[in-house]
This record gives C-alpha cells, sequence and structure tokens, in this order.
C-alpha cells in the first residue's frame, strides 16, 4: 500500500489530489499519515522518517519521494499505467513538453515564492518579518501568473485540453494561493480555472478524506498556515 | 532545429549541459541565443518572445519551455528516444520515482532559495539588501544539502548507479553554489560528486559552447550574477 505523510492543505495535497483522480482509495490502496504542520518542530520523531522534515514523504515499496510536482507524474504512472484517465501525457503526444512545464511550473514557478509570502507575513515572529521581500514575492508570483493566464484565457486545462497531472500541481498553488490571500488578485480567466478544478469529484474526495484522517488521528482539520480561513470544503 | 535563449551560467545552462551530454551539436541540432543577464532588464525585446522574461526559452516545433529541469526530461527523450545514452529512465525501471524526485528537487529545492540569496545579498540597491533573508536562505540550502548527502556517501550518481538527466538538474544547483559562494560549505561527499561533474565532456563542451556564442554575440562570455568569479573553465 502506499504511505503518504500530509499536513492539511500543505504541499502533500499535490499526491492526495491526484491518487484521488486516479481513483485510489484510502485504507485500501493508499494510507493517509496525518502531520501537525510544521512537522519538523511540532512532531520531532518524524525527522527519523525523513530527515529532510519536509512533506510530502510518499513511500511505495523501495521508492520514497519527497516533491510534491513529482510525485504527480510518478503516480499517474503507477496507479494508471495504460493512461486510461489520461492523467499523463505520453512522450509522443503533442503537448508532451508543455506538460512536464507545467508540472514543474506549479511548484517552482508559482508555490515557492508564495511561501517566502507566508514565512515573512506570517510565521516568523514580528521581530523577524520582512514586510518587503513579502511584499516582492507576492508580486513575483502573480507576475507569474501571465503565463497560464495566456493558455486559460483559450483553453479549460493547461494543456492537450483535458484534466491532467499539470492542473494538480498549478491547481495546489492556486489553493495556496487562497490561503496566503493572493486569490483575490487572479485574473479573470484564472480566478474561472480555479472555481473549474474545486468542482471536481477528485478534489473534494481530497478535501473530504484529509478532513476525516485528521480528526481520526488527532491533528486539527483546518490549521490554515496563515491564520486565514482554511481553503473551502 | 531546437532554439534555445540562453544566458551565460544562469538556469538555461541545465538544457544546453542536456543537449551536449544527448550529443546534440550546436548550429547543427541546436541553436543557442545568447542574452545579457538578466534579460527583462537588459533586452526588453526578448519580452516580446517570452512575456515572462525568464530563461531558459526553448523552442522545439510547437513545443515552448520556460522550466529548466522540465527541459532535462523533454530532452532526453526528443533527443534520444530510445535511451541509448541512458540519461532518462522508464516508468517501469526501478528508481523512476526517485529519478523524478531529483529532477523536481534540482530546482524547486535547491536552486530556488539560492535565487533569494543572490537576490538579497548581491543583486538588490544596499537599500533594498535584505542580510536576515539571505542568511535564512543559505542556511536553508545548505540544510537541504543533507538529502543528496545520504545518497552520495553511498552512490556515484544519484539514481540508478548511472549519470541521468538528475545529475544534470542537481549539478546545475552545485554550480549556481559557486556563483552564490555557498560551495565550499558543501559536505564531502557533494564535493567530491560535483568535482565528477566537472569532469564529465558533456559539462566542458556546454561551457565552451556559452563561452563561444557569447563572443560570438557580443555578450559577455562570464557576467556572473554575483560578481563572483565565474566558474571554472
Amino acid at each position: 500500500m502506499i504511505v503518504l505523510y500530509h499536513c492539511v492543505s500543505a504541499r502533500s495535497f499535490r499526491p492526495l489530489w491526484m491518487l484521488e483522480e486516479l481513483g485510489a482509495r484510502s485504507g485500501k490502496d493508499y494510507e493517509l499519515r496525518m502531520l501537525p504542520f510544521p512537522p519538523r518542530i511540532l512532531q520531532r520523531s518524524y525527522l527519523e522518517i525523513n530527515p529532510l522534515g519536509t512533506i510530502p514523504y510518499l513511500i511505495d515499496g523501495e521508492t520514497r519521494m519527497t516533491e510534491s510536482a513529482a510525485t504527480c507524474q510518478y503516480l499517474a504512472h503507477r496507479c494508471d499505467p495504460d493512461n486510461a484517465r489520461g492523467l499523463a501525457l505520453r512522450p509522443d503526444e503533442p503537448g508532451f513538453g508543455a506538460w512536464l512545464n507545467w508540472l514543474h511550473h506549479g511548484e517552482a514557478t508559482l508555490t515557492f515564492p508564495q511561501t517566502i509570502v507566508l514565512r515573512y507575513r506570517y510565521f516568523e515572529p514580528d521581530e523577524r518579518k520582512l514586510p518587503q521581500a513579502a511584499e516582492d514575492y507576492a508580486r513575483w508570483f502573480l507576475a507569474r501568473l501571465r503565463g497560464i493566464d495566456a493558455v486559460l484565457q483559450q483553453h479549460d486545462y493547461l494543456c492537450a485540453d483535458r484534466f491532467t497531472a499539470a492542473d494538480v500541481s498549478v491547481g495546489y498553488a492556486l489553493m495556496l494561493a487562497g490561503e496566503v490571500r493572493l486569490s483575490e488578485h487572479f485574473p479573470p480567466a484564472v480566478a474561472a480555472y480555479w472555481e473549474r478544478l474545486q468542482q471536481r469529484e477528485g478534489y473534494r474526495r481530497a478535501l473530504a478524506e484529509q478532513h476525516a484522517a485528521a480528526l481520526a488521528q488527532g491533528v486539527s482539520p483546518s490549521p490554515s498556515p496563515t491564520g486565514a480561513p482554511p481553503a473551502r470544503r
């Protein structure tokens, strides 16, 4: 069984969302192990499992993964090797390059800058807050939305005119933007896309699974890292 | 022909290095178009080509890519579909998950934090420099090296016991660490690995190609973004 270490609505939401989109079921195909956020401070014993202390941590047989966008590609192949659900693009399929690009873009370009905002606007004690850095990377993030906005003005999804793992990668960045309170600045096509993604059965099931697992495992089910209201359920 | 927009020793070095490892040749299989760094300030007309203003920008037929780690995976399939050079791992190969993980890790976890150091320690005018942020992310980067260090104490390469695109992705992060002056803090196994990578014919050819292209196209061949000495040639 696949084991996924997860904090509510953190990056590890990507593999959780992927698993649900792929038809995998909690308790049968995968086990969700909930941690308080941030685990490296609130649950020190986790460092014996993942020395980096980061989430996600995905265990599947001999495989260990820590990069959430990489898990999206991995799980597409692992859980659906014939790609019946179409969440992956094959190398010979037009759009393969775009698919890989958006998979990486969701994390490296659209999530990392938001973690700078989170850290210096919300997490750090007052004497270490850096309003300039938070503002710089809030602007940086919003400027980078131009790339997906151009695509979403023409298409419902990022590539291949269907929902794929790339939409999970980028979709999570938009989910996080709600927590960081940047989503009110989404361009219209991006806002409409994020509304569409939230209607998906797989997304809703992932939200429900993390909620149930948090309650069952004694972790707060809505510890939004910003103190902002949790993402809509 | 593949077109690659590139700044000397910037992230676009990843696809350049990959192309050379794959046996592609400048002027025949790919064209290197050099830009001063940062292009969005020093060559405004570039925004008409890539509205994000970022590099790399890779054009291959209908494909357009901006994420350097994603280009590594793309080029492996594009230039060597039978994987004769072994730079990719197939989904059914043990280590596929690890390979994807390190591909992403090189950029999202090991490069992005260094760009925070670059920005707030070197690029910004004095009144906007943020020593705390630079120090925070220098530490953050060095702490994250623990993950690859654990692997490199046991293996010469990151996965599958051979050189792959994952080593290009992570290798570039180590190259950048030289420019950011963080490489003196590498753990021994990481330092030895980076020495090994620099001995590779593909790496040396990539350095030589960017040098020649910069001179031919009137761009400074060693504008290290930190003002530090350029990477060893």
